[in-house]
């Protein structure tokens, strides 16, 4: 980044516009709290967002983290497609994208089907050696197998696959090394006080939960989904209209992909990014995003005239 | 307003809708807190804006107060227009309009012609007994008067009109009753600091300061500008394109008049209301205006294939 | 109408502003080559279409006829709905609408249904009694027979049901009156030269063709639809997404619905209705339709200055 | 051009997607009968436009000639640069521009400037050596100094520059060869019939009309501009925004420049270029000018259901 700067410099590009600061994140909360800036952009953990939402009295634009979630429709097909996108949202980058998949509501006709075991084979075709695997930098291994463990308490938990450290690394233990994980949860489990927020608590690495629903189970799954706090990413793989009406009709998430071969993360277009349903949600990507962060709303009413010739000054009111 | 709900309600719309709550700020202040609503649209003192913003942890919308600034330019003309535009923006409603004129630059140009005394004959007409001065609801006499005093002795200051109680009436002290004034300050002492926030405290009732510009203080001018807090109207009374287009680029009030006969407050069209400058900023009024601040931009990418028929599952990432 | 503009006028409006002929065409043809008018937006058939496009050299928008079709995709479902909607396409209003389905394409799958039995069921509970069939205003009952009887010469062509006068009449013989008809035309029949003319001939009446087409005639169907000339409605029924994406993908009809509840007439809803793929297209019925055709983009360039103070005189180029 | 497309070929588009024909007027003309293409875009004179029109039975948009006005208003500022762009807009390439300076309407109070003698000055500092005049492809110099002469027969006009064969060339006599030329016209000579053709007459060279108007003539300016047929660019050089107001509130030109600075040609900017006032009016330079000549409006409305349960069939209409 500092090397683009030069390079914009060098170009010449006004040295004066742009303040390039390299600090940990008390110094720049300083920084921000004595400069008192009309606008901040923060993208980051929601923890920070909150405390800086309040520190700069809301002068904020957030787009943070998100417990991203994927549905499984009824409409079963393209299976292979399906299982590797799965892979793909929730293993690459060992899991760490704000837009990784965190957890996946199968409905009951693809939970007949081996798509779990497609997940589960993906899932351990990943190793260190190729890097699909690697150290995660803000969760430890012992945080991350501490939370599997956790869950694996919930009545009716089972570990679907991974849930034990990487073998034969060198990655110090200040960082997490795990293998791709998945822990199915029953989704009536999911919905109690107490393990809602365990199941729902994101870990920036290559973890999920995996639930499966019925039919008539749909407004619970909803009902979760209604309950999260970040809204950041979303897919809804089904090709069925109706079911899509239905689902993102009553979700909220910013960026939700749509589709049987709908994902959480990275898609190929260049679209808005950033969640929704918060006044403060930011967005990134497109011409419209930056104009509603980085600007806003001015009118200008011009009245030239002409005044009327025969105009008279009024009463007062 | 209740009544109106009730008319909607007979009309059929649905009762859950909307709450109406009538209450004092600390009781609706309590029930915001607790109810923890998505997104609140505040209109009212910005002292209450900002803590909202804190309260709420930056999930609002303000429409906030104004100390609201006209600019007179180098091109005089349609004089009788004009102060009466000013006596309008003032004094109607008693200056109670979070769109009042505030403070009033004159250009030289203007100063040298008899602006000041159609403006004082404007003030001097206006009475109780047709309501066209009345009871200032939320600052008393007292704090007026007092307002005025303080603003007299700054150098150079003087009293243009007005700064009197209003007689032979029966409006209770704990309201406020003085004829409409005007307190010339000039604009070397306004930019001062001490001065300044004295200057520019918003008084929610029927008074103005007025001061004038020289051509070559231009600059003092947006400096002043550039220095308050709350950017809701501004008027810039010119037809010289290029006067407009200095005063306009270098500010960044949001419902911003131009032109000869611009006003700072009750246009004739429907437009925007609202602040800029600020990412909480709201407005009102218009189709944009509810989009950008009772809704938010979400992102639906409908990727429904199909999956080329040759395609395999590439290797993880 | 008439009434309704002394109303305008009643209330005020310019009577300058609009006039208004009831003429023959003729005399309106007349007047409008002597007035050379800047625009004429034109409704009705496209034979009058294409003569006043050549008259008034192109300064036309048309919103012409349609041979509207409807296309039943894979996906039965809601088979009475759909059948109600076809009956009402083809024969509300006595099919008088240049909107109405003139030809039906449906999938084998909706062919192994009863729909045409419940198609024939719902056309003969239309009499005239209750003015659910009526007289046609400019095609004669001669004609249209005639017109049933050229199209069942075609190999494999067969009378669905209708296809007789109406009964116990008065109306004039200048007028039509005719059962709700419908013929069946093999789709390979339809593409033939000579036939296609003829099977796309529209009739300003109570009648439809109807055929059928195999999964893997599609490609039959679309070049059908390629070849006609005016492109008004459409209908693809159909919640299969990807069968949607290709029909329409494929196609150019201006107001095209889409779905299993897609009509190709009086939709519900408020929206642009009018050709397209014709640059003298034109919509009628929303404010984007009024801007395309009542107006035209115009570009002002303000280009005020100021000069820069160092400007000189550059060379001739 | 035929260079570009074989580049485009080589880097890997499409064969197919473009035909690029060079030929004479008269082939083309038998290639489009032929083909009947949907939409044609003509950008030439407005002699072959109409024909196109007539031929294509109004599936063009033209962007053809214009006889371009400008206007100099109330306001003397800037008379250099005023001068300057004169001088540019009627003698750049020769005049050889759709976008060139064809007529000037001087405000009486330009008229009482130096204004002219500069315009003579810059006219007369363009020699062949640079190739700030020379050849005009399309009009012989015997052709424009016949109109030259034309022009003069009319009372009060008189020769202000030019007007003379270029000397010691070797231009072959079917091409044009004069002198940066222009005519005074008194105004209320050119609005008499007969006039009024004449001088409104395109010359694809280095010729322009010059007149003038006094403040109470402004009607008779707009008059002029109204009869005018073809409305490609403008220019109204004024500060005044009620003077701009006025003349572009009751012009119709395509592409308008309007302030001190205003030109008819080769603005700095990249604008939507095109006529108006004509439904045909095709725009080019802009994504909007783009989507309007090359695509149209297609709606389709999805109306996917679902059907209410509770439905029946309804009676028929």
């Amino acid at each position: 980044m500092e090397q683009m700067m030069r390079l914009l410099h060098y170009c010449g590009l006004p040295e004066e516009d742009v303040d390039f600061v390299n600090s940990d994140g008390k110094t720049m909360n300083k920084i921000l709290m004595e400069a008192n800036p009309r606008m901040t952009l923060f993208t980051g953990s929601s923890r920070i967002a909150e405390k800086l939402a309040v520190d700069l009295n809301g002068r904020v634009k957030l787009e943070d983290a998100g417990f991203d979630w994927k549905i499984l429709g009824p409409d079963v097909g393209e299976a292979d497609y399906v299982a590797w996108v799965c892979d793909q949202d929730a293993y690459a980058c060992s899991g760490q994208k704000c837009s990784a998949q965190s957890i996946l509501f199968m409905h009951e006709n693809w939970a007949a089907t081996p798509l779990l075991s497609k997940l589960k084979e993906l899932a351990e075709r990943r190793k260190l050696e190729d890097l699909t695997v690697g150290p995660v930098l803000t969760v430890t291994t012992e945080a991350m197998l501490d939370h599997v463990n956790k869950l694996l308490k919930i009545p009716g938990a089972k570990l679907l696959f991974g849930g034990k450290p990487l073998e034969n690394h060198s990655i110090p233990s200040i960082y997490g090394a795990v293998k791709p994980t998945a822990v199915y949860v029953p989704l009536d489990e999911i919905l109690k006080h107490g393990n809602y927020e365990l199941v729902t608590k994101e870990i920036f690495g290559p973890f999920q939960v995996v639930t499966e629903y019925k039919k008539s189970q749909l407004s619970m799954v909803l009902e979760a989904l209604e309950r999260m706090h970040a809204h950041l990413t979303a897919a809804v793989v089904s090709n069925d209209p109706l079911f899509l009406q239905e689902v993102i009709g009553q979700s909220v998430n910013g960026t939700t992909y749509a589709g049987l071969r709908a994902r959480t993360t990275g898609a190929p277009q260049n679209h808005w990014f950033g969640p929704a349903g918060d006044p403060r949600g930011a967005g990134i990507g497109t011409p419209e995003a930056i104009k509603l962060v980085w600007s806003c709303h001015r009118e200008i009413i011009y009245d030239i005239g002409p005044v009327l010739q025969l105009w008279e000054i009024p009463p007062s009111t």
